[in-house]
């Protein structure tokens, strides 16, 4: 077991710059030994705030190659735009550094075989840092499901609600006339560009990869006008911005079916005006449901009006890993989930064991966007899910070996809810 | 204009009682001159009532057709189970009365066919009383969609999202055994069984028949083991209830797509353990978006965290019927929109115009459990969707001779949201 874990630093953008700031830098186990931009700029912000840490100054490299090759470094957190990822992800395994990848989706199907490929032939841990895994909810019902309070699982729902023409698309536009590179996706594509909230706590929930599967896709799209209709109002009718077609769907719903029956309906819907404030997260079983829009947990028995209990039930059946971190007091980024996934790479890092989110989920979660694609291309057909795991899924255990895991049973209030 | 409406009334069950004791009774422009059900205790039950509050003791029969023919009744309310009602529909239609429905689906599309050229052929109204068209919220939103305050619309969303098993499917079963018509139904079907709540308001909101339609159904269910794990847990493993393998999906999530582009998901939601406390109404524009779930409207500008502001919203963009009967007290029956809708029915008689929801609205509605099965049936095959209007949509004008009408823009606060 390492007492230090050293890591290389690819991608300082927003994104980049806060997990960085909001987590990693705290970490005492953490050493960051390198950091990687195409912006001397932001390596130099960077750099200021860890120095002020008392930490060592990083290297800085513009090279991210010079992070893989680096011989002291274990672990590299990539945290680039959406292309490139899964590339320089294998490049980074098959150089033997632990790989930790930010939220998204790839290009290709192939691209998800092959860095499927990588881990079985190298035996390196890549993750996504889906950090809603670790989020307070998503665990709380976790513990929950994996108890039998729900009984049996039946469906599912969750989606990436968030308005994001003003706060990322266009953001900074006046400034630097730089759109953010999701733009060109939202040009160009029509999928599910974003599912892994709450596609990840989900696939944890139904224990997808090891005992279960997605085995079909169907996504709906929906009319695409709401990026052309803001930019018309914000930037002029005449304006470049204001004269493309963007392709993809303002909602986006996408249904899949599992193995085992279950299904799922995850939704996109980031480019029509919404309010934001919850990620519509919800599990239906044969003895309850919990639903965040209504922030409830219900039971057959309950009362059938019941709403807003979410607080009683955080009481009785919160996931240790929370109630620990209440107790220490709750690090920043999201409420405590960024903290969280990152300290759960941190630990498999140290530990030298699998990741609680693999491989085999990263590839599944990261084909969503080309499956979606796909399924709407060809007016919404049911298009089959890939196995990623070539058959194991039947068989592979619960990962176990890490307080982080989210595929165990954890023994909580054994008493029953009434 | 008539100043008094008789009525004949026919089916006394649960829900025919309550219409009728909690609405009909009390309007004073309306006799109900006949009543029929198959159980003469349940007329007697009715007649009491109708007689406690003074007035004229009704003719009972147990023979529909007496009604029907009745020479002095203007209007018959058919609140039987689903089976036979388009068809008895027809028949009152056909005998010169106008006829009001109870909300649920058709067996077959030639139902919905037949209904159209029957009010075509004989001028004689019928409508759905679909009463969540005249809720608080639905007609506040509906209020703000005419005005263009949600600028083009995209997406809506609605659902019934009620836990049946106990207080409906298998309601009574210790007492008499008789378990409700529904349980057949959910037995021998895979559908979307009750879409009209909301699809009934969303149909409003997105003018169908009056400008646009629906071209296209799609429908998913998930497993459905809901029914039989509640008969196994109440009734025992080794009661006949518990050995049917009943066929309805516990969820179905329906998606339509009309001819101008906007997309719409239904859901049923009824034979889970769930709270009870929305319809999942939403609608979403290029400019707002309504959502019931978090009791919020959201128009860009506003704070992008905003729930919970309905209340405000009700003072601004309530829907002037709701002003009026809020100022003269709310009538029993789901909120006041029983009352309403109920109302819209017998103005339509005094005045001798069409019914707000009219026949081509409830044949619409009433195809949509036949079309989901057939989509399901077929493995969430897509499914086109009849024009009941026989191409008529594209230039009918929007109903506005009533203040009950659902169409028009009403007038109101014309200072803008912020």
């Amino acid at each position: 077991m390492k007492s230090m874990v050293k890591i290389g630093f690819i991608g300082l953008g927003r994104r980049g710059i806060s997990v960085l700031r909001q987590n990693f830098i705290d970490m005492k186990d953490v050493e960051i030994v390198a950091i990687c931009d195409q912006s001397v700029a932001r390596m130099e912000e960077a750099c200021n705030f860890i120095c002020e840490k008392g930490r060592p100054t990083p290297m800085m490299t513009t090279n991210y190659r010079d992070i893989i090759q680096h011989p002291s470094i274990d672990a590299v957190i990539i945290m680039i735009g959406w292309k490139n990822r899964p590339r320089i992800a294998m490049e980074s395994m098959r150089a033997g550094k632990y790989t930790a990848i930010e939220v998204g989706c790839a290009d290709t199907l192939q691209e998800c075989y092959d860095l499927v490929s990588t881990y079985e032939e190298t035996g390196i841990p890549v993750m996504m840092l889906e950090n809603c895994c670790y989020g307070r909810r998503e665990m709380m019902v976790l513990n929950m499901v994996k108890q039998g309070l729900f009984g049996e699982i039946v469906h599912c729902t969750g989606g990436y609600h968030h308005y994001l023409n003003e706060v990322e698309l266009f953001l900074n536009i006046d400034k630097d006339e730089i759109p953010h590179y999701r733009l060109a996706e939202y040009r160009d594509k029509n999928c599910d560009n974003y599912p892994t909230h709450e596609l990840g706590p989900i696939s944890k929930v139904l224990s997808i990869n090891r005992g279960n599967r997605f085995v079909s896709l169907t996504s709906f799209g929906s009319k695409h006008i709401g990026i052309q209709d803001f930019a018309k109002r914000h930037f002029g009718e005449d304006s470049k911005y204001a004269k493309i077609d963007y392709q993809q769907s303002d909602i986006v719903n996408t249904h899949l079916r599992c193995a085992n029956g279950e299904t799922v309906m995850i939704t996109l819907d980031t480019t029509l005006p919404r309010a934001y404030y919850s990620r519509n997260f919800s599990v239906r079983g044969t003895k309850g449901m919990s639903s965040e829009e209504r922030r409830v947990v219900y039971c057959e028995g309950m009362q059938e009006e019941i709403e807003n209990n979410e607080t009683e039930m955080f009481e009785r059946y919160d996931h240790p890993l929370h109630r620990e971190y209440a107790a220490q007091g709750v690090k920043e980024g999201h409420g405590g989930m960024d903290w969280l996934v990152c300290r759960a790479f941190i630990e498999a890092v140290k530990n030298g064991t699998n990741t609680p989110i693999d491989a085999y989920d990263t590839a599944t979660w990261l084909a969503i966007g080309v499956l979606s694609a796909q399924s709407i291309q060809g007016g919404s057909v049911t298009v089959e899910f890939p196995d990623f795991t070539n058959g194991k899924w039947q068989n592979r255990e619960p990962f176990v070996n890490s307080k982080y895991c989210l595929d165990a049973i954890i023994e909580n209030d054994p008493t029953p809810l009434f």
